[in-house]
């Protein structure tokens, strides 16, 4: 082969397919979807992983609660398509946005809006619309799950508009339990996960918990949902209160598997 | 912002900078690069970390350990080259590779030779040369390392060439060793680290801890050097036999930092 043309060779898609990563919202959590995606493939050499390309670009995706909620007009979608675009120009035919809030309707679908009216090719799995399927086919006596997320994932109802259609109803932390518990856990500048990743801290641990007993305990939801990337790095257990906890992050990891190579995945394991 | 404008457009290179990552080779090595791009970064918010792109393009590059000690004709420079040139495109400024054994001279030299060549803008971090000027600064009187690593990286003798330029000796395990416990604990397909990441196992971990105590203890050498991307996923240590265990994933880390946004990088804790 000569290698000046194979540099200079147009890139061609892989066959195989590129999973496209938006990251960097959080950077840990796009390389928590990054390594899920690799723990749930069949694999025993390097050669049968499947091809994954991840863009961390935060300082271009200002945050998506504080745009939800009112606090800031400065909005992530621009940056998600940029993203997006950058990804798509570099081969990958499918994408997975590792963050729940920017599942959120008026920021996710004004990105797939956005898609479609320029004929992208890329398909961006929709994470929420996942999880929905995920519990449907898995845990079909469920009738109502605990959700914690960001502010402006709960503001914006992301979860309970989509778990709706599956009959599904959503419980969501009483405003203070949100307030003093789940959001400085995500957020805290000191404690928060989004500020200490490795290792987080117990504390951030410790609010996670108590808020989800808030919700699976005093509320009486039959199922805990993750609904925010970060959260997966400080629960890593699979059931509390013998109750599924379920991580949005490993459901959009096996979509995105099942949409290059489905014949790689990991058998599912509840 | 219309955002049909946004999508459109071509991508600026950011003004910053974006770190690429040659992923892939294996898959866990390259995500263990990016997470140590993300701890070794000063951050307190998403938006405060540093741009990376990494493309995990495995099925196209053959094993290099493989074609150094002539067990194949599949050469992996053509893969690399494409995959930097993909990096490249989408507006990496500087890249590495987190594959040791890609950096012996037959292969390293090669892609940087074709990138030169074809006026390529992209800056390759060269990690075994980063280890050296690393020794150099912080370890003065290291003056013989052990180096653990593939048949491949041995064979290319890639540490020795660069080592002894800063006057520093490097020490191989001997051959029963290298063929009995490192090269295993690497590729073995069942116990190995390429086929068993999450959790790597037990054997694995014992197997490159007794080579640390072959080429520290019985052969007397002043440091380890893991030289091998997958060896770090085992030997979490900074000591072994009071003796500076040396990391180039992490040395990579910083150097690929120290490029885009030196101002942002942790302070070094030896």
């Amino acid at each position: 082969v000569n290698k000046p043309d194979a540099l200079k060779m147009v890139v061609q898609h892989d066959e195989a397919g590129i999973i496209g990563i938006v990251g960097g919202i959080g950077p840990y959590a796009g390389l928590d979807l990054n390594r899920k995606i690799l723990d749930q493939t069949l694999a025993r050499r390097d050669q049968d992983h499947v091809n994954v390309l991840m863009l961390s670009w935060p300082g271009h995706i200002p945050d998506r609660s504080a745009f939800l909620i009112g606090q800031s007009q400065d909005d992530p979608t621009v940056g998600i398509l940029r993203c997006l675009r950058v990804l798509e120009r570099a081969g990958a035919s499918v994408a997975g946005i590792a963050c729940n809030t920017a599942h959120s309707p008026r920021i996710f679908n004004a990105v797939t809006k956005v898609l479609r009216d320029s004929e992208s090719r890329i398909a961006v799995v929709n994470m929420i619309y996942e999880v929905a399927m995920f519990l449907r086919t898995n845990y079909p006596a469920v009738k109502n799950v605990g959700v914690l997320g960001t502010d402006g994932t709960i503001r914006a109802n992301a979860y309970a508009e989509v778990l709706s259609e599956e009959g599904i109803s959503t419980t969501y932390p009483d405003p203070d339990v949100q307030h003093s518990r789940v959001h400085p856990a995500i957020y805290d500048s000191v404690y928060g996960i989004k500020a200490c990743s490795e290792p987080v801290t117990e504390k951030a641990r410790k609010y996670v918990l108590e808020a989800a007993h808030h919700v699976l305990e005093d509320k009486g939801a039959d199922a805990l949902v993750l609904g925010c990337t970060e959260l997966p790095l400080v629960v890593r257990e699979r059931q509390l209160y013998g109750k599924p906890v379920i991580d949005p992050t490993l459901i959009l990891a096996r979509a995105l598997i099942a949409r290059v190579a489905p014949d790689k995945l990991v058998p599912l394991d509840l």
